[in-house]
C-alpha cells in the first residue's frame, strides 16, 4: 500500500493520534511552536468531540497548567469548585447513613486553584480555541480519520531531518465514525459503548482494502504521539503490554439534576452505607454526578451484559444507599458503568519517535478523578520537549526525560488509586464492626486525606532527569537551601509580586505564560543596598556577554527572550530605585515592561511576602531556573558559581548556537538617561 | 410620509437610537427582558462600530456594573489596570520636569476593581455579545440606519398599550454611512472627524425625499432612547437645549507604542511643564495614550482648521513637555484634537416616552475619563425601569426617577470636570511661582485626589427618588443605623460570604447577577441562637403568605424569584445549622442553592467579616433591599415594622398583582425530612 503511487503522500513534523484530553494538550503545546515552523496534525477516528459525560474532575495542578496557557480564567469561570468532602457512614441505631467528618477538598494554601469540576467537552473546547489562536488558525482536528498502518524506520531515527515514522490513514465515512452500538438507551445518553465493561466496538473498524484510493493518505512524520485512549491502537501497533491488576469491582455513573433532601448534595460526599458505597460530585449548574458501587461481579478481563446496566438499576441502588434520605433524578443526562482496574504500559516510547500518552499508558479507576488530569499532564510534559527539538533549540536526548519523568508518576498514581479503590469498594460499616471487617472508617478517611495531597497534583516530583537538577542523576545538584520552598523537580509555586513599572500586583507565574521559553528568575535581594546592586551588575555582565546562556542558546532569528527569559524579583523598596538603574539590556531590555518585579506591598492586594514564602534570604537572594512547563529545573546562588551551574544546567538540555549566529545583547539599543 | 401606505410600518417596545456605550448598555439591559416579551431594536447611522481611538477609561463602578451583567471578568482580563498616579512638575534648576508625589489611582479598599483602560471597541464587543446571548440571539444592531423624523403623540402617552412615538428611519447606502471626511491622515487613523473642533459632517446627511420607498420604515415605539452622542439628533428633535460653558482650552490625543526613557511611562502621569501640560494613560499591551495641551486658541463655539492638528504637531509639543526625557512614537495608531467645555441638557425626557442619555445629555472634557462611564451609567439606570414597566411589573411613574436620579449626578460631574479641566490647562509651575500664578501644585494634587473619589463612581448617591428610601422625598425613611456601611441611595457594597450549601466563598453581589429582579437581603443574625431562628421563622411566614411582597408583586407565570429575590446571610457557624432548618419554601426553596449564605470563615479565602464591614449587629441583623441596578433602596429592621417598610417601599414601585394571579409559595413542593 505504501508504495501505491496513487496514494497521497505527505510530511509532517508531529502527528497526534487521538483528540481526547491528552491529544488536545499536545496540540495546544505544539501550536505554540508553529512560530518556529513546526507543523503538527491531529487526527481522531470519531466524527464528533465529546458532548456529555466522561471525565470532569480537574485538580489544582491541571488548572495551574491551564493558567500557564492563559486559559485558566475561562475554565474556572465555568467550573464548579469543590470545597468540602463530607464523609457519611451507617448510623448504628437506624441503619441509615449519617454524616461523619467534613474536611476541605483542597488543602488550603497549596495552590490558588481548588479541585473543580467541568464537563470534559467544555475543557477540550477551550483548549482547542487556544490551539487555534496560537497556531494562527493553521491547526484543526481532522475527525473521522482512522490510522491503519504504522511503521518505524529505525535506520532513520538518528537523523534530525528524516521522517522515520510512516502512518497510513483513511478518511472514514460519516457512518463509520459514529459509535456503532449507538450512544442512546431510549431517551438517555449512555456512555457504555466506551466503557471497559463491554468489548470495544471500534476494534471492528479495521483495514478495508476496497475503499477508494482518494480516502487514503500516507503521512511521514518525524514524531507520532499516540493519545488514543485506553484501547490505544498505537500502543498495540508498538506491541507494548498493559501490566497490572484488574479487579472485580463494578461501578455505575449517573449525571443529572437531583431532587433530594440529602443535605450535602452540593458537597463531595463519600458515602459508605450498608447497601454499598457511593460518591457524590456536585457539578456546574445544579448538576450532580453519582458514582455508585454495583452489586455486579465480573471476572478479571471479562465483560458484562450491557443490558444489565440501566438507568433504573443505577437509581435503585442509589436510593438504597441514600436511606433514610430520598433522591430522584427525573431526567438522567448520561450514565455509564465501568470496572475498576489498575494497569500500566510496559514502555512509553519507541526510539523516541513514537510516544504514547494518557489512558494509552495508564488506566485506573475514575474515582479520584485523575484520568483527565494525568493524561493532560503526560503531553504537557512531552510536547515542549518535542517542540524545542523540532525548533532546533534542543538535542533529541531530552526526549528521554519523558518516560523517566512520567513513568514514576504513573506508578505512584496507580498505587494510590488501587488503595483508594479498594477502600471505596470495601464493605464496611457500623463503627462496631470496624476492625473485624476489611475497612476502618478512620483508615478510609486518613488514606483519602493523604491521597488528597497526591491527587491535587501539586506535589508531583520529577527526578532522574537531565531537566531537573536535584542531583539524583548525578549530573548537577541544586543549592536547595537557598530557596527551601521552591523544591527542584516540583512545579514552581507562585506568590504575589509587584511590577517595578506600574505598581500592579501579579502572581509571579502570571508573568511567564508558557510559550516554550525557560525562565531564569533572579531573586536579586535587597536593591536598597549598593552591594546588592553591584552583585546584580556582575550577573548582568555575564548574561549580556556573547557566551552568556541567553546569547549562547538563542539564534539571531529568535526573539531574545524566546528560548531563555530572564526575570528579576528584588526586595528593596519599589520607589527607592528607578527602572534605568537596573542593568540594561538583558535584565531590563528597553521598552519591555514584564521583566522587573519587586516583593513589596501592593496598593490593592497587600504584601505577597514572596521572599518569605519561598524562604529566600533577602541578603543572599537566589537564582531559579523554571522549565517551560513551570517545573523547577535548578536552584542556585546569585554569584559566579551559580552562573556556572546555570551554564551547566542548560548545556545538558539545549544546543549551543555557533558564535556568529547568536542573538547578541549588543544589538539592543539602550536610550541613555538625560544628563541634568 | 407617515401616511404613505407603501412604507413599511412596524411596532416595537423600545427603539434605541445610537449604539455607543450608552446605547449598548441600554440594549444589554433590555435584552434581559426579552424573556418577558419585551421587544427592542437598536439603530445606528454608522456602518461600523468603533475600532480604534475614542474612550478607554473605565472606573471601578463601571466594572462593577459589568460584574452585575457577569461580563466583568472578560473585560478585566483584557484591560490595563492603573495603579499609580505620578505627578511631575518643573525642576527649578534645570527647567525640565521632575517627579513629585505618587498616589494610588484608585482609593484602596473602595471596590474590588480598579481604574482600568480598555479600548471602547472591545468593551462594546463584550456588551453586544452578552446582549446577543441574553436575548437568545434575537437582538442585533441595525447599522447604517438614519432616523429622519420623530413625532410624539401626547394623547397616547398615558395609555400603557399604545405606541405614542413614531420614528421614520432610512437605510443608508454603504457610502453614506461611512464618515465622509475620511478618518485617515496619510497612514494615520484620525478621530478629528468626530471631534468638536470641526463641524459635524453628519449634519449634512439629511432627509432625502427621493430614496426608494423600500429603504424607509415607520417604527411605532412605546419608548425611544436617544443615545446618539454629543450632537444628538434626538435631543434636537425634542428641542432640548445644551446649557453651560465652553472653554478655549484645546487638547490633542495620540495613541501608540512609545520609545522613551521617561520612567513613569506605565503609570498614569500628570505632567505640568513650562511648555504646557500632559497626561499619560498606559493602555493594554505596550500602548500609551498622551493627552497633550496645545498652544491653540479657539473662541467659544468656534471651530479650528483641522489641517492645523497633525501627528507631527502633537508629537513636537509632547517632546517639549517631556524635556529632559525623550519620546518617539514610530507608529501613531490614532490621534485627534478637541476643545474642552462643560454642558448639560435642559431636559432628559419627553412625556417619559422619549429619553436621552449619555453624551446626548452631558458633555465635558475626556480628561478624567468620565465620558464612557457616565454614559453607560445613564442607561444602566434607565433601562431596568423601562423593562419592568413593559413587563407589566411596574407603573410608568418609576420612569420619573431617571431624570431625578441622573441629573444631579451630571451636575456634579460637570462641576468637578470644570474644576479639573481648569487646573489641568492652567499655566503653573516652578514651586517658586506657585502662589502668584493661577495654579498651586498642592492645590492641583489635592483637588485631583478629592476628584478621584468622585470619578471612581462608587460614591454616587441617588436621592429625591421613590426608588431610594433615604427620606429625602418624604416618602419613606430607612433605618440606616442598622447597616451604617450600606448607604441608602448608593451602590450596594460587596463583601465575601460563604455558601451554606458547599462552603464556597462568594462576593455577595456575585450571588445576584442583574436579571431585572430586586433583592431582599435578610441579614438574619446569629442562627446559633434559638431566638434568632425564631425571628427568621416569623419573617418567613410573612414572606410565604399570599400578601407577602414576593407573592403580591410576582405574577404566576413568572419565576418566583424573578421580580423579588430573597437571600439570607446569617452569621452563626455554618456547620451548626442544617439547610433544612431554614424556613422553606421562600427562604430556602428546595433544589435551589443560591439563597443561603453565612458570614463565616472560608476554606481558601479567609473570613469576609461581612457583618463587621457592613456594620450590622450580629444580634439585631438588618433587612436591605437592593435594586436591580445594585443600588440600595432600603435599609430596615428584621421585624414586623421592617416588613411594613418593605411593603411600603415596593408599593411605590411595583404593581400589585390581582390576588388570584399571584405566584404563591403554596405551589412549591417541600420534601419532608426523614424521621429517624
Ligand atoms: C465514566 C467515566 C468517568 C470518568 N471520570 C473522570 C473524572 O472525573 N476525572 C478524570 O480526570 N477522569 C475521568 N475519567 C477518565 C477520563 O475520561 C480519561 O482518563 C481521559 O479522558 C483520558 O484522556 P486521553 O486523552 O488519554 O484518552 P481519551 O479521552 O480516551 O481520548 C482518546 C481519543 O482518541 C480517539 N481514538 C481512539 N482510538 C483511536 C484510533 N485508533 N485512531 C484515532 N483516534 C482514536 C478517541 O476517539 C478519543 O477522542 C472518566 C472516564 C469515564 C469512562
Ligand atoms: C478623543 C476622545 C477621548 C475620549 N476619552 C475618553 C476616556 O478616556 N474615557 C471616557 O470615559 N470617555 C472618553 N471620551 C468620551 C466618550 O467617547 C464619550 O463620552 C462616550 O463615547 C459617550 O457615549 P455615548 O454612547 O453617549 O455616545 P457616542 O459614543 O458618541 O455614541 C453615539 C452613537 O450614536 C450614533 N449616532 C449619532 N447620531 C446618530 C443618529 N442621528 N442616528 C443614529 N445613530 C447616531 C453614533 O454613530 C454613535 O455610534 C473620549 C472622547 C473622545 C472624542
Amino acid at each position: 500500500m505504501a508504495s501505491d503511487p496513487q496514494i497521497k503522500n505527505s510530511n509532517v513534523d508531529v502527528l497526534i493520534i487521538g483528540a481526547g484530553p491528552a491529544g488536545v494538550i499536545a496540540a495546544d503545546w505544539l501550536a505554540r511552536f508553529t512560530k518556529y515552523g513546526v507543523k503538527t496534525r491531529v487526527v481522531d477516528k470519531r466524527s464528533h468531540k465529546v458532548f456529555t459525560g466522561q471525565a470532569d474532575g480537574l485538580n489544582p495542578r491541571s488548572i495551574e497548567m491551564f493558567q500557564s496557557f492563559n486559559i485558566a480564567n475561562k475554565i474556572v469561570s465555568e467550573a464548579n469548585p469543590m470545597n468540602e468532602v463530607c464523609f457519611w457512614a451507617p448510623n448504628e441505631s437506624h441503619g441509615g447513613i449519617e454524616r461523619g467528618r467534613r474536611i476541605p477538598d483542597t488543602i488550603p494554601g497549596i495552590s490558588r486553584y481548588v479541585q473543580s469540576v467541568l464537563h470534559q467537552g467544555r475543557i477540550e473546547r477551550h483548549i482547542l480555541d487556544d490551539m487555534n489562536e496560537k497556531s494562527n488558525g493553521t491547526m484543526k482536528i481532522e475527525r473521522g480519520v482512522l490510522p491503519e498502518t504504522l511503521e518505524v524506520n529505525e535506520e532513520l531515527c538518528q537523523d534530525d531531518n528524516a521522517y522515520p515514522v510512516k502512518v497510513g490513514i483513511r478518511q472514514l465515512s460519516e457512518e463509520e465514525s459514529r459509535p456503532k452500538l449507538g450512544s442512546k438507551n431510549g431517551e438517555v445518553e449512555s456512555g457504555l459503548y466506551k466503557s471497559n465493561l463491554v468489548k470495544d466496538e471500534d476494534d471492528d473498524v479495521e483495514f478495508k482494502p476496497d475503499v477508494p484510493v482518494g480516502d487514503r493518505e500516507i503521512i511521514n512524520a518525524k514524531y507520532v504521539i499516540g493519545a488514543d485512549g485506553a484501547h490505544s491502537w498505537v500502543r498495540r501497533q508498538l506491541g507494548f503490554k498493559m501490566q497490572g491488576e484488574g479487579s472485580d469491582f463494578v461501578w455505575g455513573v449517573v449525571d443529572g439534576v437531583p431532587i433530594t433532601n440529602f443535605p450535602d448534595i452540593r458537597c463531595r460526599a463519600a458515602i459508605h452505607s450498608n447497601a454499598g458505597s457511593m460518591m457524590i460530585i456536585p457539578r456546574e449548574g445544579s448538576l450532580v454526578r453519582l458514582y455508585i458501587q454495583l452489586n455486579l461481579q465480573v471476572d478479571e478481563g471479562g465483560h458484562v451484559d450491557r443490558s444489565l446496566i440501566t438507568p433504573k438499576m443505577l437509581m435503585d441502588q442509589a436510593k438504597a444507599v441514600f436511606h433514610p434520605y430520598s433522591i430522584e433524578i427525573p431526567d438522567i443526562m448520561w450514565y455509564t458503568g465501568y470496572q475498576v482496574g489498575q494497569r500500566l504500559t510496559s514502555e512509553y516510547a519507541k526510539n523516541d519517535r513514537v510516544f504514547i500518552a494518557g489512558d494509552a499508558c495508564h488506566t485506573h479507576s475514575p474515582k479520584a478523578g485523575q484520568g483527565m488530569n494525568a493524561s493532560m499532564a503526560d503531553t504537557y510534559n512531552l510536547c515542549w520537549k518535542i517542540g524545542h527539538v523540532l525548533a532546533g533549540h534542543a538535542p533529541r536526548s531530552i526526549l528521554k526525560t519523558y518516560e523517566s519523568e512520567r513513568r514514576p508518576f504513573a506508578e505512584h498514581l496507580i498505587m494510590n488509586d488501587a488503595q483508594l479503590a479498594k477502600l471505596f469498594s470495601g464493605k464496611p460499616l457500623s463503627s462496631a464492626e470496624l476492625n473485624e471487617l476489611g475497612v476502618d472508617m478512620k483508615d478510609f478517611e486518613n488514606i483519602l486525606e493523604r491521597g488528597i495531597s497526591f491527587f491535587l497534583g501539586t506535589s508531583i516530583e520529577y527526578f532522574n532527569s537531565t531537566a531537573t537538577a536535584n542531583g539524583r542523576d548525578g549530573r548537577l545538584s541544586s543549592k536547595q537551601e537557598l530557596a527551601k520552598n521552591i523544591p527542584v523537580g516540583q512545579r514552581f509555586p507562585s506568590h504575589q509580586v509587584v511590577s517595578q513599572f506600574d505598581g500592579r500586583h501579579y502572581h509571579l507565574v502570571d508573568t511567564m505564560f508558557a510559550d516554550g521559553q525557560f525562565t531564569i528568575v533572579l531573586f536579586a535581594g535587597n536593591m536598597d543596598k549598593q552591594v546588592n546592586r553591584q552583585r546584580l551588575q556582575t550577573i548582568a555582565q555575564r548574561l549580556d556577554s556573547d557566551d552568556g546562556v541567553v546569547s549562547k542558546y538563542t539564534p539571531k532569528d529568535r526573539q531574545r527572550d524566546g528560548v531563555i527569559d530572564v526575570k528579576t524579583v528584588h526586595c528593596g523598596g519599589r520607589t527607592n530605585i528607578e527602572v534605568h538603574e537596573f542593568p540594561q539590556p538583558t535584565i531590563y531590555p528597553p521598552g519591555t515592561y514584564n521583566k522587573l518585579y519587586v516583593d513589596d506591598v501592593s496598593y490593592h492586594a497587600g504584601h505577597g511576602e514572596a521572599y518569605k514564602n519561598y524562604d529566600i534570604s533577602k541578603e543572599d537572594g537566589a537564582v531559579v531556573v523554571v522549565r517551560p512547563d513551570h517545573f523547577v529545573g535548578l536552584v542556585t546562588s546569585l554569584d559566579g558559581a551559580g552562573m556556572d551551574d546555570v551554564d551547566k544546567y542548560f548545556s545538558g538540555l539545549l544546543k549551543t548556537v555557533p558564535a556568529e549566529q547568536r542573538n547578541s545583547a549588543k544589538d539592543i539599543k539602550v536610550i541613555p538617561q538625560p544628563k541634568v
